[in-house]
């Protein structure tokens, strides 16, 4: 394997900065051997210049041709073998079985973001002739069609380092339609992401794409992700992670005098709705289903559920007895890097220390490693409402029960809830009518509601909506998964009164 | 003609207001009769309560209900009759006809919204079935359909008093896809606005709407615009008019806790970029075309084309001379109210102070009516491009032209443009070659680029974008013209593995 810790400035390595970083194995809880040159300002000048001059040729390409490199990059990826496996699992401490699998979704969402774009009907052209003898007024002909929006920044996600960081969703649909990517590289995996972009450079060299289309930035600080997202050249941006990290970073989005959208996923918390019907007998694979859910890859997931609300009935004591079994036994995981597990120390003791808060599974006795063990603690729906803490979100294996009186009080637990990326109703389907209130309640919140499921396992689909009402995401009329996620990075163009011979020019 | 002056709370006059104001009749230049209260905070509350509350009953009812409702509109609309182009004539100085077009145009609008909802294809739902055998994980089903985001608060514009004000295409857009409105009135045609909002009210009893889909406020100071878009059960603002009324009410936007989509359509200056082949040959019509385009309605339409650039050749003195003296024969129009004309003005003259210009048609004797003479300025495509004021929207019978050395500066000139509504080449069908860097330009710019035609007259269909990258409009991805201007208002929501049965409760 052979990662230089540079900075690929289009097609080329660059390291001129003189910060170092290096990545941290959280399993060993060392630091691993590569390092890390943070990108200069002049090298980022030097990317976004390049993205700039790519974008006119880019854009103007036929889809096939688009479709061609992104089906490259996904060879490439694969050509990357054990290197990528191996790096990938040293610097998040997940399991080699995690990593191959999100290396499948990679390249599953590359190839179908490919076959989005190559037949060009992503673009909803539509024609209308004129109407010369019109009155009062003839009627132009009109031509409307999608165009890419400008070179697009992105910024990966801490928790998954393939499909939604280098070469993962945000990239992949931007590259799709059109737009230069310049990523900006997550620090926690920064061999992951180096090796990727390698990837991608030797993918876009194959296939003849103009030098600029994509660019990869090392830094740990954040100095170099606010100058990349003012940067006037720059025409979008997406960002998965944290609600703070977003909130900063939108702060520097709107000092610049040319608004340009910025896309956030920020996670939620996922609620769960739990009637008395779903638990009135035992149901040993719904509660292994929730433990599994909630525990998850140590619970690192934007929709991991982080509430359940329950009735209080006589099912309730047993109910939550069996699901702190079930947790107990799942034990204690490593996290993706020791700044995350002290961030879930940090985040359940804020909740302990809430009002209210019953400790059911409490596994205080932390050592000083990267495991964590699964939390479960319980309020009741009225405390739950009175303080609106109880509503951040704790990123690791923790759930929080909030016992209400009633449906009618669960209804206005999910009333007082922030907008979210998913809801859940666990119910007979004999119920319909007395969740209904709650499936109303729900409707205002979320951005996919889920009956007898559970949130984790997002499906990379037409039919799939990540993204929800703020703080969820920064606007809910988009997706951050599916074919659908491309029109965070298009406009519509209207061409009028052009000869029908220049508008074959014109359109794809 | 029956007009209280008093605010519409949902269904309700109200008038618990102690500021008043009247408004004014341009041609007349004194005040009109009515006295208009000014909403209170209190009020304000109100009206967003009943909205939040009709919120849930409206967004369930089918599509056809709700087209009946946007129909029923349209009728009380007509029903108005004089009433309404007569107190649209006192208040904008407009001429009848351009009243009876306009209503024209508003109407064509509310059928167009309710043709679209009708069928409830707009939710583009997708249903992809469960596959329980798939290997490692079986697909869960997943339905998805697009829901409207809640109450909006509509700010018309003081140019379009009806089409694109109290029963514009913002406020039908959204109640057709189920957001109550709050219309912010304008303050310049409040009774025009009145008179509408009865007709509303009216309608929406009518077809059994519940109460607070409606209502509209009076206020001539910005508190109460202010107040509005910071209301946490506000879900989203449109808004028509100048960039820096939409800058000032997006600080208060920004301010708020929950961040929600803001779109504005805040004009542009429409560049018209003529190649020397078009003006080889005198063309009296084109001439005409663009004098009237200039001119049209006193100048008042964000389409308006502002700038015309033109290379230096030997036909360049003519065409300007012919210009200026077509411009010349159209003569003083009344503007809609004395603060435009006053700002008409103010903006024109700023430019005549910068580097450069040269006064083709000045018209510096302004007499002390309302009345706005054409102006036409020219400036060399250097002196342009050294100063970003050229760029500032001069709201009025006003264009400057750019003269350019040859197609290269013309092209330097549109690259350094800010986001436009419109862009337009008048160019011979030959040119087709010379013209493709300037197209290439214009496509980075622009929502809507026109050949050999005008920008003024924005057809109202499916084919049209009307928006612009920033700051034309705030978000360039959507229009607010056509029925894709719905998509404004709604988003995605994804339902996972519920049964069928339920689906079909839960889906329109």
């Amino acid at each position: 394997m052979n990662i230089s810790g540079k900075n690929f400035i289009g097609d080329k390595l660059s390291g001129d900065g003189k910060v170092y970083y290096k990545t941290i194995n959280p399993l060993k809880n060392i630091e691993n051997q590569i390092e890390f040159v943070e990108a200069t300002s002049n090298e980022l000048e030097q990317a976004i210049d390049l993205a700039d001059a790519a974008f006119p040729v880019y854009r103007e390409l036929h889809g096939r041709i688009r479709a061609d490199f992104l089906k490259s990059i996904a060879d490439e990826i694969l050509n990357l073998g054990d290197d990528l496996i191996n790096i990938y699992c040293q610097e998040t401490g997940l399991p080699q079985g995690r990593a191959i699998g999100e290396r499948g979704r990679t390249i599953f969402q590359l190839k179908l973001f490919a076959s989005v774009i190559e037949k060009e009907n992503w673009r909803k052209n539509i024609h209308e002739e004129a109407i010369t003898e019109r009155e009062p007024t003839p009627k132009p002909s009109l031509t409307k069609t999608h165009i890419p929006l400008g070179p697009i920044v992105v910024f990966g996600a801490s928790n998954f380092p393939l499909a939604y960081s280098t070469a993962g969703g945000d990239t992949a649909s931007a590259l799709a339609v059109g737009c230069p990517v310049i990523v900006k590289s997550h620090p926690m995996h920064s061999g992951t992401g180096s090796i990727i972009a390698s990837a991608i450079i030797k993918a876009s060299k194959k296939t003849g794409m103009p030098n600029g289309v994509f660019s990869n930035l090392n830094s740990k600080s954040f100095d170099l992700s606010h100058e990349l997202v003012k940067h006037p050249k720059i025409k979008a941006i997406g960002f998965t992670g944290s609600y703070s990290g977003a909130s900063a970073l939108n702060e520097s989005v709107l000092k610049r005098q040319e608004k340009i959208p910025f896309f956030a996923e920020m996670g939620s918390v996922n609620p769960i709705a739990i009637t008395e019907s779903a638990i009135e007998k035992v149901d040993k694979k719904m509660v292994q289903m929730l433990a599994g859910s909630i525990s998850l890859g140590a619970g690192q997931f934007c929709t991991q559920p982080g509430l359940l609300l329950v009735t209080d009935s006589k099912y309730t004591d047993r109910f939550v007895k069996d699901l702190d079994k079930t947790l107990k036994e799942v034990g204690a995981q490593c996290m993706i890097h020791p700044d995350l597990k002290k961030n879930y120390i940090y985040q359940s003791d804020k909740i302990k220390n809430l009002k209210g808060v019953i400790e059911i599974q409490a596994n205080n006795n932390e050592l000083d490693d990267n495991l964590a063990h699964p939390k479960l603690y319980m309020v009741s729906g009225n405390d739950f409402i009175a303080n609106s803490q109880f509503q951040e979100e704790v990123f690791g294996p923790f759930s929080l029960i909030i016992k209400c009186k009633d449906l009618n009080e669960m209804e206005q637990v999910i009333k007082n809830l922030e907008g979210q990326l998913t809801g859940s109703i666990f119910a007979k389907e004999f119920d319909y009518k007395q969740i209904t209130p709650l499936i109303q309640a729900f409707k205002s919140k979320v951005g996919r509601l889920l009956f007898n499921d559970v949130p984790t396992g997002v499906e990379v689909s037409e039919a799939m909506t990540h993204g929800g009402p703020y703080p969820a995401s920064s606007d809910s009329r988009f997706s951050a998964v599916g074919p659908d996620s491309i029109y965070r990075w298009v406009r519509p163009i209207t061409y009028q009164n052009w000869p029908k011979e220049l508008i074959e020019k014109l359109i794809h």
